[in-house]
């Protein structure tokens, strides 16, 4: 269960997270099943979110996340025993969505093992309804991807 | 999916639910893996206290259930396809706690593949605190079991 | 867990199976979690693979599905109780690959909840490598979709 | 991810493994599912046949463990985040059996928050029939554990 350092394949990923992999992960196949590299996507995006800069920001606004869509493209197949990164990357900042980028690395094939995209829907809880994101947010997220990410279009 | 008729197995339990094994409820070994009975288990449980003689009560009353202890005995192998019944049955009703026996059934195998005890602490939501059942709640439990199920302990 | 009849909806698609939602699909923000999604499609897949008139065909060949991508579009929130139908369609033949569509349809919702897109390589065992598809599978496949699929493209 | 000293409670147990929760380990109720503690159960026993002392014998006599049975008993809710040690710990050798516990250790709770139990039956792969275990594999779980486990039974 020992972090490993940051492969250089994930280096324009600033944020990532490292899980082992479970004996359990595997299917009858003897690999990991396809539906769990969502659930290790999910841990990353939720961590992202989680980071200080952004978390208390997205409380004060009463805004949360809403999975639209989400992608992988296997690359590699993974087994049991394996330690991975998975970086989280916001790649698009829509006016009232995310896009966001995500790195499956393998520590024993020394790879990259998967590619995850997914849409993200910046929700407002107190309207029940998607919500411009504010320019505090905006600003948060370009400062922990360490670039601007893109003018909001006008609504 | 169809559901199949009740195998006599089960005839003394009353209640219990039909499910598909999922080809991805399978593990490496080919066979479906152990944490999903409890899956199973929980589907039957809730199911179980969703009866409409049972979930008003509780609602009313402001009582839920708290798992305090499961147990799963494993007798055959499962694969898929197949397709479950998982009863669900209180076996004994305490002041505060209740015991439930679980049958899994294999429409394939034509038998009990697994059996499953547990103990659900009946918890107050306003309190935060065990309660002892009402004497409605344990009635109607009575009647779904069909049978009495032993007298409280005084506190 | 009754079957219950196609929605027109999934006209289109022949082929899909029925699942109820158990309620530990469902994850902390009180809806199914969005991994849980590919569970189904995969439910689906396999069980479209099986089918009589294509499974053994396959087998014949040794050939295999491996899942190079997929991705779900969530379009309504989902909760226990329900019962969803989830349909797998191929809509693309490639030389050695499959677009599948899959539908998943919601009975509490009367509404189709989310899509799903994937992407299979046709696997031949022995060689270990992606492998084109034999003129029977391929006949095989539109008769199960009832409408050709496109010419194989050239090596 | 970072892994933590061994608590006390645990150092009767020389074997553990160090896991983090993920955010969709949780349920409907906002805490972990009960199910996900046998997926966490299963990662230590795992771990533990693992062990470089005792795999290789285990493979050299083609022999397999089979879960008979497992219990978890709940003594405290968990959430996400937190990270956890799993103990495995073989608590008796039976002629073809093994009592295998669990502790699992909260690092946010610093408090053990479950307490498992399991019945593994030996199993042999070429006759797949359960298998008095050979002396050396004895030996080596003993080692293990740091102390005797109890004299086989007469068959």
């Amino acid at each position: 269960m020992t972090a490993f350092s940051r492969p250089p394949e994930l280096a324009h990923h600033p944020f990532a997270i490292t899980l082992p992999i479970q004996w359990g992960d595997q299917d009858a196949f003897g690999h990991v099943n396809n539906a769990i590299y969502f659930r290790w996507f999910e841990s990353a995006r939720v961590a992202y979110l989680d980071q200080p800069e952004l978390c208390g920001l997205l409380e004060r606004h009463g805004l949360g996340p809403i999975l639209a869509s989400i992608k992988c493209d296997y690359k590699k197949q993974l087994t049991y025993p394996d330690t991975i990164q998975i970086s989280a990357s916001v790649t698009k900042l829509g006016r009232a969505s995310v896009e966001m980028a995500h790195l499956l690395y393998s520590q024993k094939l020394g790879a990259v093992a998967a590619i995850g995209e997914s849409t993200i829907v910046v929700f407002d809880y107190a309207s029940q309804r998607p919500k411009a994101m504010p320019p505090d947010v905006r600003a948060a997220v370009e400062k922990i991807e360490g670039k601007p990410l893109g003018q909001a279009s006008p609504a």
